[in-house]
């Protein structure tokens, strides 16, 4: 094999500054709305929440934020990822394209959350914050945040979903070596949890609670901030890091992207992969085609509404325009659980109007079945969250094969399935469903969308 | 932070060569012996069970085994894998000790395991093989050879001991990924196991029945053959890819280690990070002090006599001078399933008796101690066979602290513990136990070794 199976860079080849794609966009992004007054949301309406320097980037209109050295200290564990030539995978399927995966997979929480959780925990550890309080369902998002609170010596307080805690105890006593504490949701610690529990002690709990409980403990405390895990514009800046090193491996490569996939819950793993190549586009450079892949049981993208929308089921969080199924709607309980989320990323939303993206949507079984080849050919097993990225490289490099192309397909494996493999083992079993969504309740919860004027 | 963190290779600096130690070894190792005629086995003896060329490289004096190349195409979905200064812990324990350590857990199977099975498997497939038949306890090595029994194209029967096969489902499923076919032994897929069945249909199965039952198949039928994943030289032998590139790295690094640390239960990923580093001193090099990491629970090297044994309880196998502690003496059921077996490879017993080795025993609360500090400082979880290692590596480094001295410590961090965090949950719940083998049993089991006169 005379090309490479892997391009790596060396520790000092890791970017210095995260991407901010809001400086190239050819239209401002809408802004965030009070749900109250309906204007625009200030700096001060997000401080009990967040630190200071999250709320800057979160607004931010610079092209380049610099990565501070403590994070990019953490960031050197994992970073910078590799970038893999599929080489077996395309001789299976037998296509004419180059098929590129950025691996995530190789952080400590084995996803690419830690992207964000490092930098979030060091601003508030800078800030003086002493616990930062979150939600979690199966718990990729809370691992990461456990292992950053570590590293920044604050103290870590995860909700996760009552339903996950009990089923899946591995994930938690994950976040529990890193020193975290994890409590089933609803819990007794919040008001708002006391009260889910008084009307139904069963209750399974829901993210939506989940955020309700970790919001209403950071907004009581002073020295309690909250943190979230994805669908922010800091969030999704952080996250940038992955498509920058992606550029240096491809010219290392000499091969450049016809096509980039990335799979879409919230949106920051999919913006972490895109945002860099869409603004090089925006900037003069090649334009490639960017494909959202999204699970057909919570198609935000795809069936989903642009219209302003709350974040939470709760109705506490601001208003954001974005691509909704209506934050009443309940996803069905498939396995890839970072994707069951009703609204996308506000700024994913807007690229999406802007013409900057295409969206399709895959059943599970559709994507469990592409992560199955891909593992019998690379190695690395899946999340089913990243089989959806699988899904619709495949389906790109089988066009190629159909049209004769010799295409180059880049897309994002944003992590590894250790902790999936109940799911894998119900796909083998032919016991994995394509749960569906109820026509009447997305209807509903369309219909039930907040009434906001167009601002001027 | 101005030294690295890690200390990465190129694919094209992979090792073309692994290193055999007994070409340096000052006396050579004692022959295997026929259990029948006490006489030392030859190849064909060994013929219905191993591709000739494995035999070749168990019995072979040569120094370098060249690496074919199809071999080092797989080798590259993870090798070289990095070596990590471990900053963090160092200044969590206050050492003036540098610590750095080899991380075989970046393999799509999670540990050294792969570094083996691909070159098993090669090596079959050249030779005609058809299918692979081995045993597995927790499902490391299944996994492994699963995963690479596919990319040759060879059916992979795996007999997994019954009770890890039903509380733990989740390895059966990668292994189910990679297309292996996976049975709980015993099995009524042979003779031995339908015995073993028809005395007590409950039986909850052992290591020793599930080898028995792969070696029956495999020697029943010309197209299969039989894979182990520790002990012989030629596993041994293939794990040194280990050492040789952490030489590569630690000159990047401008260090040389002053005592290499690795956890030994067969022996194969301690031997690959070490023989490489022996055999350096052997031939007028430095001589690193190594130690050998054992579990308290099951200490062949430490309590175990060195004598002729048989390698499995049915007594099928040829009689090997080893480190034991009796072929019928079981081991206490620690969670470190990796090191649980009576014996020690040959060529590590060997080195032991020539002083060329130190060995160890910690407990496995200690252990688990160890490695959650480890994971709170450098982010990955290690697997309980790794945090015998960490455990050895800490002590090292209290010792430099205590002494004034900044030695560098080496230690191989052979797997992540993503399949292992019951073990976790169970120390952070404090119900993990420090089981205890029975003296009055290790005692009989040394009683009944077999006679063997030693050779003239």
């Amino acid at each position: 094999m005379s090309t490479p199976t892997k391009y790596l860079l060396d520790e000092s080849q890791m970017p210095t500054f995260w991407y901010n794609i809001v400086a190239d966009l050819p239209k401002a992004p809408p802004p965030v709305l009070h749900p109250g007054t309906l204007q625009p949301v200030g700096p001060d309406d997000l401080a009990p929440l967040f630190p200071l320097e999250l709320i800057r980037q979160e607004v931010s209109t610079e092209r380049e934020i610099e990565i501070p050295e403590p994070v990019r200290e953490i960031y050197r564990l994992w970073r910078p990822s590799p970038l893999y030539r599929a080489h077996r995978l395309e001789k299976a399927l037998g296509t004419p394209a180059k098929i590129f995966y950025k691996y995530e997979g190789v952080s400590p929480a084995g996803s690419h959350k830690p992207n964000t959780a490092v930098p979030q925990a060091f601003y508030n550890a800078q800030a003086g914050t002493k616990r930062l309080t979150t939600e979690t369902g199966a718990g990729q998002w809370g691992t990461s945040l456990s292992f950053a609170g570590q590293l920044f010596g604050l103290e870590v307080l995860v909700f996760q979903v009552r339903v996950s805690y009990d089923q899946k105890p591995y994930r938690r006593a994950v976040m529990e070596t890193y020193g975290a504490r994890c409590l089933p949701s609803p819990s007794t610690e919040t008001e708002y949890g006391r009260r889910v529990l008084a009307q139904r002690p069963d209750h399974p709990g829901s993210l939506g609670v989940a955020i309700s409980e970790a919001v209403e403990l950071a907004a009581q405390r002073e020295d309690t901030k909250y943190a979230l895990g994805s669908v922010l514009n800091h969030v999704l800046l952080h996250q940038t890091v992955i498509g920058l090193e992606a550029m240096e491996q491809l010219q290392m490569a000499d091969a450049w992207p016809d096509v980039i996939v990335g799979a879409t819950g919230g949106g920051s793993n999919f913006a972490g992969i895109a945002f860099p190549f869409i603004g090089h586009g925006l900037r003069g450079g090649a334009k490639p085609r960017i494909v959202a892949v999204e699970p057909a049981a919570c198609p935000s993208l795809t069936r989903g509404k642009y219209a302003y929308d709350f974040g939470d089921t709760a109705h506490l969080t601001p208003l954001t325009k974005m691509h909704t199924l209506g934050s009443t709607f309940t996803p069905p309980p498939f396995h890839a659980g970072g994707l069951r989320y009703h609204g996308m990323a506000p700024l994913v939303s807007h690229l999406k109007e802007l013409g900057l993206i295409e969206a399709t949507a895959y059943t599970q079984t559709q994507c469990f079945e592409a992560g199955v080849l891909f593992a019998r050919c690379e190695g690395i097993v899946p999340a089913p969250e990243a089989n959806h990225a699988v899904k619709g490289a495949i389906e790109e490099a089988l066009r190629c094969k159909r049209e004769g192309k010799s295409e180059t397909i880049l897309f994002n494996l944003c992590g590894h399935g250790h902790f999936d493999m109940a799911a894998y083992q119900k796909y083998f079993a032919g016991e994995l469903k394509d749960e569906t969504y109820d026509e009447r309740e997305l209807a509903m919860a369309l219909a039930g969308l907040p009434s906001v004027p167009e601002p001027a």
